[in-house]
C-alpha cells in the first residue's frame, strides 16, 4: 500500500495559529515527533503525514486535510483507526469528520460480504426494509423467544438482539438463542417470510467465534456486532472469517469527535458492516438530518469494491414516522422500531404487522 | 455479582428537566426502554437502573448518580463498558466522570498482577522510575535496535515502543522486537540497570497472543497495550492468560466524554494496567493539573484487591521539568520523555543519562 489516505480534521484555532496546528497534528498521527531529529529518507518522504490543504470552515474552525501514509496502517483495521485519530482523539479541539480510501485500501479490507442485496435477499424483499429489537435484558429465554416469536408472526424482517443482551446470568447466550432462533423460525414458516433473529455478540474473540458456531449451527446467517466496543481488529476479522453471515453493526461507544457519517457510515462499510445502525433525527439522540443524510450516503454510494452497506435509522421511532423516515431515507433503507412496538404488549403481533403493512404499502 | 456499581453522569440541563433525563439515563443504560410495558419482576427490581441522587455541579450541569446492576455486565469488561457508557456515549449532553465498584466487580475483574512494585522490582528500584519511547515509526529493525541500545546505555528503567510502531512492512512485529530486545539487554548488560522493552501490541487477539509468545521467547516481561484499540474485553483477557507480564497501558482513543481520571486511572487499573500512560498537563495535550492529580490517585490509592497502576504522564515533556513533575507526582510515577531524548541526536545516550540521574537524585 503506497499509497495515502486523506483524512479531513476540523479544528478549532485562530487564523495565525492553524498552519503550526495542521502540521502539528500530521506529525502526531504519524511519526509522532518533531521532524527537526528525523534524517531517515524513507521516513521523510513515505512515512510523515502532510498537510495537503487548509480551508475556513467559519465560525473559528477550519477544515485541515492531512495525507497519511495507508503503508502504517500495516492493512489492520485496529491500526487504521490508531493512524487516523489514536492520540489526536484526546485533544478537544480536533474532530476527524472524513476520509478518503484509495482503492489500494479498499481493496485490503473489502467491505461487506453481502450489503443491501444479500440482506434483502434473505427475507425476499425489494424495497425498504423492516427491523427491531428483543428486550429488556434481564427477561429468561423463553421469555424472550414468546416475544420474539409473537414479532415474527406479524411479519417483521429482522429481529435483533438488544445490544445490552449479552452473555448474562439470567439469559446465557448459549441458552437463548437456540429458543430464541427455534421461535422465530416457526412464525417464519407459518408467515412466508424469510423472518431473520439476529444475535448479539459480545466478549472477546474467542467468545465470539463460539458465539457464531452456535449461531450457524441454529441456522442463523446473520449477527449484531458493536465494532467500538469489540474493538476494529476483532469485527473485521469475523467479517473476513464468515463470509456466509451477515453482520450488522451497532454504534455502541460511538460517540465522541468522529462524526457519524464518517464512522458509522463509511468507516464500518470499509471493514465490512452490511447494515449499521444509527440514532435517527428526532428520536432520543441528537443526530441532525444532515447528519442521518450524510451517513445513509456514505453507507450506500457506489463505490468501486464495496458493496453497499444498509443505513438502519434507530432510538425512539414511532410507527406515525414511518412515511416520513421512507420519504426522507427512500427504498434502500432498513426501518428499526423497538420500544414502540413492545409498548403493544400482549397486542405486539398485530402492532408489527401494521409496522410492516406500512413500510410494505410505500415500497 | 448482586451488587450495584454506581456510575456518576454529569448532565448539561436545566433544573426543569433534569430529573427526566437521570431517569432516562438509568434505562438507557439498563433495560433501554420506557418502563411502562415491563412486568417483569426481577427485571424491575434488579436489573433496571435506579437514580441514587441527584446534585447541582454549577453552570448548568448536574452529577447524576445512577445505580447499575452488576449482574447486566456478565463479568465481562467489554460489557462492562457498553453497560456503563454505551448508547449514552452517543448522547452529546452527557459524560462518564466517575463510578465505584464493589468488592463483587472488582475481585472478578482483578486488577494489575504486577503494579507499583512489581515494575520496581524489574529494574531493582525504589523510588520513580524512567521511561521513553522509541520512534519514529517507518525506522527499520536494525535502525530502532541501535536507538533503543543507546538510550539504554544512558541508564533507564523502560523502553516502550511509540504507539503507532505496530506491524508494518518496514519494520515487521517479529523482526523488530528480537532485534531491539537484544539490543537493550547488551546495553542493560553493561550498566546493571535491568532495563526493560516493552513492545507495542497489535492487531486483533490472535495477533496480540503471538506477539506475546514471541515476547516471552526474547526474555522480555512488560508490554504496551491500548485497551481502547484492542477492546477491553480483549486487553483483559491477555492480562489474565499472562500473569507474568506486566502491562502499560496506553491512551490511544481515550478521547471523547468519558473523564480521563476515571478512564485511564481507574477502569484501566480494575481490569489489569500495571502502568498507565497519560497526557501530562503543560504538555501538548490539555490535560489539566486537576486531571493528572484525580488520575494518578486512581490508580494509585489503596483498594482491597488491586495493587496499585503506576501513573506515567507523558506527551512533550522536557528535562528542565523533572523537578517539577517530581514534586507535583511525588515518588510513586514513572517518568516519560520522548522527543526531548531524541533531539539529542548522537549525543542521546548522554541526554538519557542526565534525565536518568536528575530522576535518581530525587528519589
Amino acid at each position: 500500500m503506497g499509497s495515502r489516505i486523506e483524512a479531513v480534521y476540523r479544528v478549532r484555532s485562530d487564523a495565525k495559529s492553524i498552519a503550526a496546528r495542521a502540521r502539528g497534528i500530521a506529525l502526531e498521527q504519524s511519526v509522532e515527533m518533531p521532524i527537526g531529529p528525523i534524517d531517515d529518507a524513507f521516513v521523510l518522504e513515505e512515512v510523515v503525514g502532510r498537510v495537503e490543504s487548509i480551508e475556513d470552515a467559519g465560525d473559528g474552525e477550519y477544515n485541515v486535510r492531512i495525507a497519511l501514509a495507508a503503508v502504517t496502517t500495516g492493512g489492520e483495521a485496529g491500526q487504521l483507526l490508531n493512524m487516523l485519530f489514536g492520540n489526536t482523539s484526546i485533544h478537544d479541539d480536533v474532530r476527524l469528520l472524513d476520509a478518503e480510501f484509495p482503492g489500494d485500501v479498499v481493496a485490503a479490507f473489502g467491505g461487506p460480504n453481502h450489503g443491501l442485496d444479500g440482506l434483502r435477499a434473505r427475507v425476499k424483499a425489494t424495497g425498504a426494509l423492516s427491523s427491531t429489537a428483543i428486550k429488556p435484558q434481564g427477561l429468561s429465554p423463553s421469555a424472550l423467544a414468546k416475544l420474539a416469536g409473537a414479532i415474527a408472526l406479524g411479519g417483521i424482517d429482522f429481529i435483533k438482539d438488544d445490544h445490552g443482551i449479552a452473555d448474562q446470568s439470567y439469559s446465557p447466550f448459549a441458552e437463548r438463542v437456540p429458543a430464541v432462533a427455534e421461535a422465530v423460525a416457526a412464525a417464519a414458516a407459518r408467515t412466508g417470510i424469510g423472518t431473520r433473529y439476529l444475535p448479539s455478540l459480545n466478549g472477546n474473540l474467542d467468545a465470539m467465534r463460539r458465539q457464531l458456531a452456535l449461531c450457524r449451527a441454529c441456522g442463523l446467517d446473520a449477527v449484531l456486532a458493536t465494532p467500538m466496543l469489540a474493538g476494529l481488529a476483532q469485527f473485521h476479522t469475523l467479517v473476513k472469517e464468515n463470509p456466509d453471515i451477515a453482520f450488522m453493526a451497532h454504534p455502541s461507544m460511538a460517540g465522541g469527535a468522529i462524526a457519524p457519517p464518517f464512522l458509522l457510515g463509511k468507516l464500518f462499510r470499509l471493514l465490512g458492516a452490511d447494515a449499521t445502525v444509527f440514532p435517527n433525527y428526532g428520536g432520543r439522540f441528537g443526530y441532525t438530518k444532515d447528519d442521518c443524510r450524510r451517513l445513509a450516503r456514505n453507507a450506500l454510494e457506489q463505490r468501486a469494491g464495496l458493496k453497499p452497506c444498509v443505513p438502519v435509522p434507530a432510538g425512539g421511532m414511532q410507527l406515525a414516522r414511518i412515511p416520513e423516515l421512507l420519504e426522507f431515507y427512500g427504498r434502500d433503507v432498513m426501518l428499526m422500531i423497538g420500544g414502540a412496538l413492545l409498548a403493544a404488549r400482549e397486542r405486539i403481533t398485530e402492532q408489527t404487522a401494521r409496522y410492516c403493512e406500512a413500510v410494505r404499502a410505500w415500497n
